[in-house]
């Protein structure tokens, strides 16, 4: 069997893009930052991507239309002062077995090899387990040319640290092998939900290193939607909090 | 190694079939409705699969015999005032791993293509975790043609709300992908025993949609005896239990 | 990648031989019962297999010499009042996933296909979670003729009651598929330790299935041994628990 | 799909060599030992491999440099007394599937063949769950001759207990099917550190075998770093515990 399925939506023409990957991960930074870039810059799907490996289900959509589980790929053209071409790939999964990932990313590599990518990004989230006040970018890469780009804009260095798990470390280690540079941004979240914060944070850094420009009031209404969601979370939280030891015996099970 | 195989019993003619799916799920609701359909409407076997995905098992049956894991495929022609020709597939499993799935819903669809399919409906249950008196159906489909037409027989219609797992959202999926139109009925069951109750619902809302009748009266006595068998362990269980404490620190382990 | 190896050490010549499966499972009752039949029938070896899917491991055996993971057939000839032929299939491990136990099951029955097989036997525990006084001999089987059969020798048909998990189950469903009819023999066993008192009788029911005779003795001794060793065991742990609980505080960890 | 990536960096010269694999396992004793080798000795890398079955990640190493998941091949010529020539296999992972395990073992050994090996060494651990003070070194083997030798430098020979897990049992299970002898070394560790002390004893008995020298000093100041970095990380967890009982009911969740 073929393990990855590309189903092509339109033939592309574009120069040397940058690739950058956002599937879903930790706090679902990079995922948000792309899919307010693909809104904001009007990005163009060109293609669907299909794995037996996905998850075997669908999620149950607005007013109850089905969606799949897919990976999908979008350009955008001529962005900002350095006139970029760009390839971005999100989606609403990963694979799920660890060969599953590796034939994914090694798959869409390969079918990217005609497009001649100039670089690869990889955007991620970096958990800490706690809440962050102030989201950090956190950088790592194949060469030390990438890391020093990185750091000009101020983002952190990671080192020796741990590692880059899933789609975000797969396709740097495979572009490597490929003769391709790549850097991973990772916005620090406390990955307990999603987080429009980091994501902010991590487009400003993204569009710092690759010159160009993008509104981002609609993300910064988002932070703020899900920051009063969680302030509501805690206070029902802690009404029932109240409600059960003022209670205590009473079956609890039916309140939720 | 080819991974579904399909042993065909009867070379077939049909007219656009309508496809049912019907393999085991939460409460085997659909597996009951498509069980009774298949009696009721005399439907006959055309053709048998395997999966080497299929748990590693066969089922000691009635006097002995062995019961292989097993996926079917029936037909029913000429049902109801539209003439409608039906393709069911039961069976006794699901694909284990997620990429069986996958697989054996894409091979199965695959093999289905030849008789010209018109639309897909897929049967499952809507697990609610605690007893449910009177069962509703829930629905969702691949456009909103399908999703009016559920809402016409009176079923709830879901949204983002969650997913719908295994064949039951694979086949909309995959069929989707095919230029196939579906639509998936839930019916609501606690998810905690064979539910002929959520099936019986189910049925009388399928039978509605595509405007033919059956005859329920088996799944009738089903759910009665199922909810007097449900009655006699709840006694059981409440006599162990007051026996229990009535001896504690005797070793109960043997009476059960 | 081909699945399964299998290298023949000779080539053999048998007439419709019965297949005996007996890999190691609940308390080992099929092996010890196989095991001890190539022991006193001086059955040759004529075939080693492996499987990437077998446990990635080897055990170390006496003096240090690695064992491989293995299963391996055996022949026996002109046994019996009937001048049986008999394939055994024994070994030291089962595959590991599901779609790896019945790809093995199948290449090893598709390798066994020009031997022109008569029938199968599987050989197992059912496991009753506590210590069996006296072990029965359980069966199952591929249709009613073989039923009968086992009842003939006083087996107890089992009714409705679960599965048969692993190569005793598969190696049935798979057969039956490939016209080959099969029972299956499962021994009363505790499930917790090698058990070769219901190895014993075991087969005593299958040298009364298959007419002939096989001295049992080192079956009984061993079957002493066992319970030598557990009681030692048994009076160990009560030693310890007394000494335990007079020296409370104490700690343990290093005793054993 | 290929299953395993082996890129040639060289094509290299030499005569019946040794092959030791030494991936990482318990206490990371074989790839220490190993690994010291290719430093005092200058070993060169000739070939690196590649697995979609290792983990899906990437390690983030020194200055924010990612490091891929992967196994190396070196060699060194004309060492010691008997002029040997060593092939050496060395990574960050092994494989994550037993299936996966045992296909990267079986490449690697298929690749190799055309060197014609002489004899295989795998290096593991031995894990004993508590501090070891003077790490001794077991043996196992495929052949008599070879437990002599180890017998002859002084390794312990296990035998009858339990087995060996991973590349290290794999290689000889697979090289010993091929006609290929070999013998693994296994040193004592606790298994809760990266243990250098077992890695030197470890190297003296592998050099003692196979009659060569190499300087341990690196290795011995390793051993004294690892010793004193317990000895510190011991005092930390000493006085949080003291600290944590001088003032019960404070949140330590943030001390750490």
């Amino acid at each position: 069997m073929k393990y990855t399925e590309i189903n092509v939506l339109e033939e592309i023409e574009v120069i040397n893009p940058i690739f950058i990957e956002a599937l879903p991960g930790l706090g679902h930074v990079g995922k948000l930052a792309a899919d307010h870039l693909i809104d904001e810059l009007e990005a163009v799907k060109f293609a669907e991507i299909y794995s037996p490996s996905f998850p075997p289900q669908v999620f149950v959509g607005n007013e109850g239309i089905i969606e799949s589980m897919i990976n999908e790929l979008y350009y955008i053209k001529d962005l900002g002062e350095d006139n970029l071409d760009i390839i971005l790939l999100v989606g609403n999964t990963q694979g799920l077995s660890p060969e599953a990932q590796y034939m994914l990313c090694k798959d869409i590599l390969e079918f990217l090899e005609k497009f001649e990518i100039s670089s690869i990004y990889t955007l991620g989230g970096l958990p800490t387990g706690k809440p962050v006040e102030d989201p950090q970018i956190f950088g790592a890469a194949t060469c030390e040319e990438n890391i020093k780009k990185l750091e000009e804009v101020g983002i952190n260095i990671r080192s020796n640290d741990g590692g880059i798990v899933g789609a975000s470390g797969l396709f740097l280690s495979i572009g490597k092998r490929k003769g391709l540079e790549g850097s991973c941004l990772m916005g620090e979240t406390s990955g307990y939900f999603i987080d429009a914060e980091a994501a902010e944070a991590m487009l400003n850094k993204l569009t710092e290193l690759l010159k160009f420009d993008v509104n981002t009031d609609k993300l910064d209404e988002k932070a703020k939607e899900i920051r009063e969601m969680l302030e509501k979370a805690q206070k029902m939280e802690q009404e029932l909090l109240n409600r059960s030891s003022a209670s205590e015996g009473d079956d609890l099970r039916y309140i939720g």
